[in-house]
């Protein structure tokens, strides 16, 4: 049988970082930590494999575990010296959960186990601190309580506040030792009352219904959310770990806090954190009292007069700080650690890769590039391309004014407008309707997760920098502000109010998490200032990538953004939207409404002037790097007027009959337009458009070509291609163009035909239209939308229920579906290829900005990925994963 | 060099039908005529090869085939014992084309070639007759100066009309010697002043143009139209025949005419045609004077005192019976020979297989089979699945009032109402726009195969059975009526006047193509009785086909269609035609529109036992075989009402907002419905829905199984499948419902699930979807969609354009796109069975019923094909076919 137990403390430990996925992560640093000789109270962990034993065996505990946990019982006894169920010198431990990544409070937690009415007597006496010890007596009981017996938490809440009523008390260190022993028979009178099962008093049976209640957390509702949105899979299963307890509440030469090796919103290499005297730990990570700084630098960059730890506790502040260098050395990574001062002795409870902004990341990875504690490549691997997303979020524009109305903890940066809305419930209704929304919350607790999610900024009134909202808010990417103390929140009349103003719910305001302001109303952002070290990483990333990254650019501003973040091409300009702007409209709907070719033709000698001034601004732009030009593809019923009195304008621009455009009009309409008239076969039905087209590009061309040093390389794509000779028909009407523009400038230029394959037909007839074709760009919108014969614009209904439901693991239209797309696109390359060993291969829809679909690109061997301009940092740090990944199973 | 010119004549020749690829059916007939000793007169056949370079070249024929033609010409002159240019026993040819499939009247003839003013003269002493001399020369002149040298038949047509109207003469029989020779002058004059060449004196001359330009008619506008709608490839190309002429119209013991060797129309096995005395083969074919009957019996039942041919001419017309007899035992097949008769002498000038009526093939056929003339394999591959149509036509209802405007030769048979048209471009044009359009004309030619391809019936004022109109009605299968002599066109009027009536352009009539009766206005139709022949040969095919054929039918009176025509079981019962009765339709919309599910609920109790009614009548007319029932397919808006009332009256009905129903409504319409909330997307987000309709189905099986002695054998399909756990979820609910059923009712049914492949995912994905599903039933429809992401309701502008451009081959959504398609339904059945040997495999989308289609189907080794209940004699016997090929292929 393998092992299930595996125990740690007093410098030993057995297992460690090697089998986390048994440990969990907790497991495993504690047992690390121990193997370094750094101060860890003793402990075992239970693995999760028992979980999975416990989940499939109907909630029993496996067979022989009871004499196993038992024994390592014993061993903590031996190291501690104390006994379980000791009324002299009682044992107490902690039961905590612990998955192989983290997930933050999803999980139950049960502390100072052990406790009786006798223990707890004898505890009192020992410490000589009945507040103490009836304080930790009932905090257990109530834990107990919810957790293993199903006694929610508010029973609990209520008997305090009833008490604290008839007692005329406020705040809970006003009770003393009187009152929490009243709590405690008040509390077992609840338990007993509202119970499944009674209160164990014997301290083995305590531990046991322990043990089997956090592995049974493993499968809570929030817990299932949180591996949802992080694709967690539901197998892997929570390890459970049993540690003596150490106390941060025993008086004021005892803490609790933590610490990060690194600053986590910014990356800069300074012990980071916060801790609170007299205190247990929970009361750091909720968030219900604002805890204080750990340096004395920080105190004072915070404004702080009460004493840093390093001001009040030097010894465990000095001991913390060698502890703190010496595990991210052993791990190479920026650690987060919980550590308890108890009676001035200091102890390590976790430790753990801390969460950082992306910023932070970015920092940390290329410092310690740097510092030589890990490689290059390593650096670039350690940060997840999706995270920089938030990097490249825009900040408050300077120069724009604004109204501050609060104040708080800048805990996620990055700058946000959104209406205020008060519950996770009606934040989660008003984003599905497109709002952006910002949640205002007094605190947020791991229930509000989907509200988060759906959310676009968090505000708190309360919590500091490692508050819930904080972490989830940096991990989420959202902007927030955490304890913003000024701000009342009125549920009742569904507003919050600030020192001086009423904000009601819906109202827009702004959030600045780099800096912590909140702001009426919605105030203007501009692009982000891009640090140094994302230029250095991304460098980097650059030199192990394989795949060139171009953006989907229209316009030239698009282009020059995409160059500064670093795109080495236009791998899509979508003609259509030069279309749209309101001086050339009309034409376009002359163009469209056209009764006859000659009509047709007397508009499109209107566009082309305008479509090649277009292509010049680009090619001058993009100085001679590839630009990628696609033909017209939208239903020519699209660009036609909504209104009556546009459609009258046309009429009088073209001297036509109202009527007769009317009709004409109406019979462009479509019943599936997606499937309709457009793409290709409108080249092939009209090709005096893509005629024009094509000239618009050659004139631009031959015109960049002649006053600048760099010639522009068109790269002409057909869209909605499904046949071979559907292609030749329209790349033989180009190519005439070409030859003429050619002809009749003088002018000698390059360029290439290619055609995106956004048809399943196309990716099987890959063989014919390669023949034909210099370059393929797989258009996996389209492409997705007919293999799974769904329409984007209609399926968010019906999506929904699916991934809900598990009948889809992921939306194909954000993750590339590789089972029936993707297997569409490798037969495509595949013949794409076998017709022309040169053709170039890359894709253009929205999955060419996205990590997991970048990885297949990879694999496919495509030559370049194209995304919006935005996403192009993003998408060269995903290239770069993909090369290293596939390097490394070579 | 391979052979290009073989000669005949004279009881011998070289080549014969083995090689008419290259000698056209023409030439390959004249070639076995003359080895069985028939009398032809001698010629010889120039291959159609000669046609590709002619062609190839720059129109220019290729050295060194002048000299063999000389030969080859000299080889008739003695055979013949005349001159070619001898002006005193001058030798006439004809030139003809001849392709490998008949053309009838697409290319160019020239007669008479090798006059010129000296051997006219020599013709005319020679014979003693110079009416008939420059008549011939005339008609040489105007064939030749149209054919060769451009000048359009109607000058020369001016030209005899004047000179007729200065003349005071009516008809072409008034004019005399003289009026002919002033015609050849006139003629002459018109070609020098017209023509691009200057008219050939020299015969060889006249020879070698006119062998181009017959040649040249190849690439002409209405033979390329023909091959078009006949798939006859472009490549092919015709031979041209040149042959010693031989007269019908040198007096009265000369005759012309065309024989079937059994009655194109019935098949009754009897010598059947016509001819005329003293006149030219192209006057019976033309129709310009209507011919006598063949045998006496004929013209008898025809009411005709004009003496027929075995009264007119006996010893002739016993050669032809003698000669049509061996003809038929020779090709095994029923023949249309051309024959004149020549001063008492009898000559064949052509033979090949006779066009017929579907009915008269099958006859024929079924007859031949039984006479032991050839197999009954043979018998079942003679017959184009296709053809059966038109005997599946509906005849007019007897019951129904009716009122005769006009009568006409029984043409081709059928019945048909439609709108009367007066000219082809028109009839175009309305058919466009979905209109049934009857083509009314004096005579057709083939400058109206377009109009009449349009039209659905043919009416002619003049001509025969075998005129051009009855001819190519009966190949398009429309009915047709030639020769309604009381007609009178009018255009200038755009109308016909009868000898009582004046019918507009636009007025409704209709035809009885199997009486020759015209009616006023619309007469109900009924359903055709089928014929014995029909059953006996379907019962053949039945015997050679391996794949089953089943219907897709919705109701139990589609059912009952579909069992007499010999479906085996239903494929495709589309349970959404159910939702749309009148009666239903307020509970389906109360439905859809459901403001939660307890209301949705509510009202799927109500349609449950409608639906279930449906169910239980369809098992009783299917008595035990296998009935496929689809689950609801169309997104639920297709239900709601177009208009306010309609909604108004299920606000009444429900109880509900109407303001909330409107939302509602809105709230449900899609962008692209074609790719939206529908299939077994319903079936996933309201499971309720497709719960009703399984539990319609078992607790009709269950009703059913307990009256009858067969039991139902429902097959349950869900569609629009994408994924295996898509199905399975669903699946998992159909067989709850079973189960409930069964437990609920006490009996045990058999029933099955699978799955319509209707998605190009599903099918790359067969193989998860084969572990759960039954069977496939391929949607052809909706896959052919898909996969050229073609909406088939927007497609028909673009399409036409793709299919006159040549951009696509065929219609796909008429013929399966085996190249796009056809793989991913060949992956899918691979796959498919991979993961389930026992998987049944079918297809029930508009192809099943497409003869092309169904050959790919067998291919592929589906178990059965369903096809719309008419189509299943056409899918039987399609079937047989491809089963009989498959297995000359094993």
């Amino acid at each position: 049988m393998p092992k299930r137990i595996f125990c740690f403390g007093a410098g030993t430990a057995e297992g460690g970082e090697d089998i986390r996925d048994l440990l969990g992560g907790k497991g495993a640093g504690l047992a690390e930590m121990s193997k370094l000789g750094l101060p860890v109270p003793p402990g075992f962990t239970i693995t999760s494999d028992v979980c999975d034993a416990y989940l499939d065996n109907g909630r029993e505990l496996p067979e022989g575990l009871k004499t196993e946990v038992q024994a390592a019982m014993g061993e903590i006894e031996r190291i501690v010296g104390s006994g379980f169920g000791d009324a002299e010198n009682p044992l107490m431990v902690s039961v905590r959960s612990g998955a192989r990544v983290s997930m933050p409070g999803m999980m139950d937690t049960i502390l100072n186990l052990g406790l009786n009415d006798e223990t707890a007597a004898g505890l009192a006496k020992r410490t000589g601190d009945d507040r103490f010890a009836f304080d930790s007596y009932r905090r257990f009981i109530q834990m107990y309580g919810d957790v293993v017996l199903g006694v929610g938490h508010h029973h609990f809440e209520d008997l305090l506040e009833r008490h604290k009523d008839a007692h005329g008390l406020t705040l809970d260190t006003e009770l003393g030792a009187a009152n929490w022993r009243d709590m405690v028979a008040a509390y077992k009178k609840l338990v007993a009352a509202r119970a499944d099962a009674a209160f164990p008093e014997f301290p083995l049976d305590q531990l046991w219904g322990a043990i089997g209640a956090v592995f049974g957390s493993w499968t809570n509702a929030r817990a299932q959310t949180f591996r949802k949105l992080n694709d967690i899979p539901e197998s892997w299963g929570t390890a459970v770990t049993v540690q003596a307890m150490v106390y941060g509440n025993m008086g004021d030469d005892c803490a609790t806090g933590v610490a990060f090796t690194r600053d986590p919103s910014t990356g800069v290499k300074e012990v980071y954190g916060e801790y609170l005297i007299n205190a247990q730990g929970e009361d750091v990570v909720a968030g219900l009292r604002t805890p204080r700084f750990l340096t004395k630098a920080a105190r004072e960059r915070g404004g702080s007069d009460e004493a840093a730890m390093e001001e009040a506790m030097p010894s465990a502040f000095t001991e913390l700080c060698d502890a703190v260098d010496r595990l991210e050395s052993h791990f190479c990574d920026m650690q987060d650690v919980e550590f308890t001062v108890q009676k001035g002795k200091f102890y390590l409870l976790q430790t753990r890769a801390g969460k950082r902004t992306a910023g932070a990341a970015v920092r940390i990875a290329t410092d310690m590039a740097s510092e030589n504690l890990i490689t290059r490549a390593a650096a670039v691997q350690r940060i997840e391309p999706d995270s920089l997303d938030q990097m490249l979020h825009p900040g408050l524009d300077p120069e724009a004014p604004r109204t501050p109305i609060a104040h708080g903890l800048p805990a996620s940066p990055g700058a946000v407008s959104g209406i205020v809305v008060l519950d996770s419930f009606l934040a989660e209704e008003r984003a599905a309707h497109g709002e952006s929304v910002i949640l205002v919350r007094a605190e947020t607790s791991p229930d509000d997760i989907h509200g988060m999610h759906a959310a676009r900024g968090i505000l708190t009134t309360r919590g500091g920098m490692t508050s819930h909202a904080a972490v989830v808010a940096r991990g989420m990417g959202w902007p927030c502000v955490a304890g913003a103390k000024e701000i009342r929140i009125d549920l009742g009349n569904r507003c919050f109010t600030t020192r001086s103003e009423k904000v009601a719910e819906g109202d827009t305001i702004t959030l600045d998490g780099a800096t912590g302001d909140v702001f009426e109303g919605e105030v203007p952002t501009i692009e982000p200032d891009l640090s140094e070290s994302f230029l250095l990483l991304l460098s980097w990333a650059d030199e192990f990538r394989r795949m060139r990254v171009f953006a989907n650019a229209d316009t030239a501003a698009d282009a020059r953004t995409a160059r500064i973040l670093g795109a080495e091409g236009i791998g899509l300009c979508r003609t259509e939207h030069m279309f749209l702007s309101a001086k050339r409209i009309i034409a376009v709907r002359a163009m469209v409404l056209a009764a006859d070719n000659a009509s047709r033709n007397a508009a499109l000698a209107e566009i082309l002037p305008m479509q090649r001034d277009d292509f010049v601004e680009l090619f001058r732009v993009m100085a001679g790097l590839p630009v990628t030009i696609r033909l017209l593809d939208p239903p020519l019923h699209e660009f036609l007027p909504r209104r009556t009195e546009d459609l009258r304008e046309i009429a009088n621009a073209t001297g036509e009959d109202f009527q007769a455009l009317q009709d004409r009009a109406v019979r462009l309409r479509e019943s599936n337009p997606m499937l309709g008239h457009r793409g290709c076969r409108l080249g092939i039905t009209f090709p005096e458009i893509y005629e024009m087209q094509a000239r618009a590009v050659f004139e631009a061309a031959v015109q960049v070509g002649r006053e600048a040093g760099n010639s522009p390389r068109p790269e002409i794509m057909v869209p909605l291609v499904s046949a071979g000779r559907e292609f030749l028909a329209v790349k033989q009407r180009i190519d005439a163009v070409g030859t003429a523009v050619a002809r009749k400038s003088g002018v000698d230029f390059d360029y290439r035909v290619g055609t995106m394959i956004e048809l399943p037909r196309a990716a099987l007839r890959a063989g014919d239209i390669a023949r034909h074709a210099s370059f393929f760009s797989f258009g996996t919108n389209d492409l997705t939308q007919t293999t799974f014969g769904i329409s984007r614009d209609d399926a968010s209904i019906f999506l929904d229920s699916y991934l809900r439901q598990g009948v889809l693991m992921a939306n194909p239209f954000v993750h590339l579906d590789r089972s029936g797309v993707g297997e569409l696109i490798s037969l495509a390359c595949e013949r794409g290829r076998a017709a022309r060993p040169d053709l170039l291969l890359g894709i253009c829809g929205e999955h060419g900005g996205d990590p997991r679909s970048i990885h297949f690109c990879e694999r496919q061997g495509l030559d370049y990925i194209s995304c919006s301009p935005y996403r192009v940092p993003i998408a060269r740090l995903a290239a770069a994963h993909a090369a290293l990944e596939a390097g490394s199973r070579h």
